[in-house]
Formats: C-alpha cells, sequence, structure tokens
C-alpha cells in the first residue's frame, strides 16, 4: 500500500499525480515534450533511455511500462530492450546510442560521473548536441520519477500483460494526464 | 566549459533552459509550484530540503543558490541552513522538519530506501500526507536538476556574492524562465 492516500488500484506514477495534478500536470507536460516531440532521437531510443535509467534504479513500474512503450516503437526490432535491461551486447543498436546509453548510465549515478571523454565518446559516433541533452535530461528526469513512484510506495502491477497495455497506450496516445476528482 | 553549446557566462539551469526552453518551460513551472505555491511546508523549509538533496549529491551549483534562497525566507535563523548543510544537529530545526529531512535524504539515495518506519516518523512528528508529498517530490525533482546541470558541466560561479544575489532573486521572484532568444 502507498504511504499516501492515493486513489486505490492506481498503479505507479498515475496515482500520484491524481493525488497532486498541480504537479502533475508539469511532469506530464516535460515527458511529452521530452519523449514525443521533436528530438534527434527517435520515441523508441528515448523510451529505450528511460528504460535503461529506470533499471539500473530498480523501479519496476518504470521500466516494465517504458520497456512496453519502447517494444511497440521497435516492432520487429523489439529484442533490443530485453537486451539493454539484462546488458547484453546488440548489434542491433548504433555506436551512436551505445555511446548516448553509456552516458545515461553516468546520470544515473550522479551527474559528475560524466567526463569529457565520454562526451567525446558519443561525438565521435555522430551525437550532436541535442542528441547529447535530450540523453541527460531523460536520464535525470527518470531519476526523478523513479525516486516519486518508489519513494511513495506507490502500486507496481506485476501482472506482464497490464505493462503491455500501458505500453500500447503510451505509445499511441502518449503522456496524458488521467482524469481528477477536478476534472 | 560546458559539454554543449549553451549561451557563455549563464550559470548552471538557466543556460540549459536557455538552450532547450521547450522542457525548460516545464521545468520551471513544476519547481514554481513545488518551492512557492500552497503547500504546508513553508518556502523555507521546502528549499532546504532542495538545499539538502543537492549537497548531497554534491552539485554545488543547486546547494549554494537554493541555499541562498533558504537564508532569505528563514531571517534571523539563516543559521539552520549551514547546519543542515554541515549535518550538525540545530535545536532550531523541528521534529517533524528532522523527519522530513530524514525522507528526503533517503529519496536522494533510491526511492526504496524510504521504509514504513520513516514515514511513521514523520507521521508521530506531525507530517501529514501533503508533507510526506511534497518533500519526496521536492527530493525527486532535485535528484534530477543536480544530474542535468552537472552531467551537461554547466558554469558553476565560485563567488559567493554570486549566489547571495540569486538567492534574493529566488526568494522575491522565484522561479521565472529566463529570455531565450525566442522571445
Amino acid at each position: 500500500m502507498a504511504f499516501i492516500d492515493v486513489p486505490e488500484g492506481v498503479p505507479g506514477i498515475r496515482s500520484l499525480v491524481m493525488f497532486r495534478p498541480e504537479t502533475g500536470q508539469h511532469l506530464y507536460s516535460l515527458v511529452q515534450v521530452l519523449l514525443r516531440s521533436d528530438s534527434p532521437l527517435s520515441p523508441a531510443e528515448r523510451e529505450l533511455i528511460a528504460t535503461h535509467v529506470s533499471s539500473r534504479n530498480n523501479c519496476q513500474f518504470c521500466r516494465d511500462s517504458h520497456a512496453a512503450a519502447a517494444r511497440e516503437f521497435f516492432g520487429e526490432n523489439r529484442d533490443i530492450v530485453d537486451c539493454v535491461i539484462h546488458n547484453k551486447p546488440t548489434i542491433e543498436i548504433s555506436l551512436k546510442l551505445s555511446a548516448l546509453l553509456n552516458i545515461a548510465a553516468k546520470v544515473q549515478i550522479n551527474g559528475k560521473e560524466v567526463l569529457p571523454e565520454d562526451i567525446a565518446q558519443a561525438r565521435h559516433n555522430g551525437a550532436t548536441d541535442r542528441d547529447i541533452h535530450d540523453t541527460v535530461l531523460i536520464a535525470a528526469t527518470f531519476s526523478m520519477l523513479n525516486r516519486y513512484v518508489d519513494g511513495l510506495a506507490t502500486l507496481t502491477p506485476t501482472d506482464p500483460a497490464e505493462y503491455e497495455e500501458m505500453g500500447k497506450r503510451l505509445a499511441s496516445r502518449g503522456y496524458v494526464l488521467p482524469p481528477t476528482k477536478n476534472n
């Protein structure tokens, strides 16, 4: 049971934005811009970075929901997602994305872990300022969301079918604020 | 020098929201609601939680700017801020705030570190759902901002007078998006 009185049966972040929509609306707007709007990184690649960080933070709700969204976007290459979660090498990932995932993993630990040579490696493989910016901000944002969801002990579904459903919704509709008692 | 091409001479988060205002606007709106609008915690207490987490993440820019804002709000009790940064006990801090700072410090490590007994301790000292919610979300948000600022190696001023100036501005004007080339 969650540490605070959130709507019963509603999982993860959704229960928290229903508890406090005044902050929730900005969280959802941020994630929508960051993972869906204009970026040199595809939505699939951005969901993969979100999954990678959530997995490293051991946040099951965020990991499994964003992994499901990433699988939707990757389509027939969906096996990439499990390779990243389980740290298995895969030739399906470009050298650029691999260098960006390395940066994201360092941000997950602490911002100061990112070294000039990590940035140089990403640039050597074709990353631009925007690739690097978006990677760092996605990794930082999920370092927040993972802590918000787990720090308040929100409901974490265990049925894979529930996450598959969430993945389809996130891929087709994006990040839409759930209804609250006020709207 | 920052890892990406941000406006020269602009420190910390401000340089990043000028680089990417589309995400910056939501970050600033989130922080404004979280640290300034309606909450059972005073702005002084909320800035103190932000300072505590930033200090533990070793993010000098966020620590020193929010410490300066907290000092403005605490007024003659401003010594509290240095006690929290240096982990010195102080009778000026209520048992409730002390329990909430403990929760924030656990969120800084990982959301799963927050245990039912930490929540019970806070409730025993008068914390409500909103106190607990706001504490966890402030701690999570600064876990994001610290990583964003340091992960891109943004400019960190070293002159204490600059932070004092920032503290006055944050206390009087709040979190206002800096002008960008587009506006």
